[in-house]
């Protein structure tokens, strides 16, 4: 099978697996699937509708099924593929998990005509617009800083 | 209690949540509550480590805690508090679940002097910089078209 046709082949279950969570009334219309050595690891779709949970994004479902399956929180060898352009939470999530390549279908565009906030937040979090009753308030930085600077000291610390 | 003297109280008990998660290895030295009434109804801290789970931060953690509790994804009544500014992926997911205030401590500068890569993150996201091996691909944008275009058709979808 050809590249091309490969990637064709993990869009094509990524989207199937979008369709089986609306039918399910699971959430949005989103699908994702992890890719390693050309086998799909990991498959998703959204949940936060029917697992009560906001952050059950089709990426971040993804995510957590390949980290447990590979026993890592490091996803650098593989790769993810979404129905639609990861949303500031799961992209940052697929930063965080290492993962080098993102394929994606719709745009976040697309998302905000069908109503989703994927736009909108992105935009809060690029500082050019925040919702009026949002507010962030910083406070007790000092203590803070002597937990960060316990960790510092710690022999055995991971960093990920 | 005074309001000052409350969030004082709520953001001792983020303080050592994360010391407890330090104390026994799950991850990096970060702690959250969530607060609704002036109760606190979830806490959490970073399990990345612990649980293997590049997404298991301190913030998502309770979010995902506090949703399960109130059988619901909207946290619109609720507030956090974090030992540090959340990164963007957990500032993301607090915008989805519509938390309307943050209380934080360390800021994301102060996480990037201990090696923890939320100042990158976030600069990413803001495309000012993005790391020289990560790449964004779209494709098959009609073939996800059609499934939004189920979704809006769909007289019982459920909006978050």
């Amino acid at each position: 099978m050809s590249s091309r046709e490969a990637k064709e082949k993990y869009m094509g279950i990524a989207v199937r697996e979008a369709y089986r969570g609306v039918a399910g009334n699971a959430g949005g219309p989103f699908g994702a699937v992890i890719v390693k050595d050309g086998e799909v690891i990991a498959r998703g779709h959204n949940r936060v509708v029917r697992a009560k949970d906001p952050t059950a994004h089709a990426e971040i479902v993804a995510i957590r099924r390949a980290s447990k399956k590979l026993g890592r929180f490091d996803l650098s060898d593989c790769e993810i593929y979404s129905t639609c352009e990861p949303c500031p939470m799961c992209l940052a999530a697929i930063l965080w998990a290492k993962i080098p390549r993102v394929y994606f279908g719709c745009t976040k565009e697309d998302a905000a005509k069908i109503g989703f906030a994927d736009e909108a937040i992105d935009k809060a979090l690029k500082g050019r617009k925040v919702g009026r009753r949002f507010r962030m308030v910083p406070m007790a930085r000092e203590a803070c800083l002597k937990l960060f600077a316990l960790w510092q000291n710690k022999s055995n610390r991971v960093l990920y």
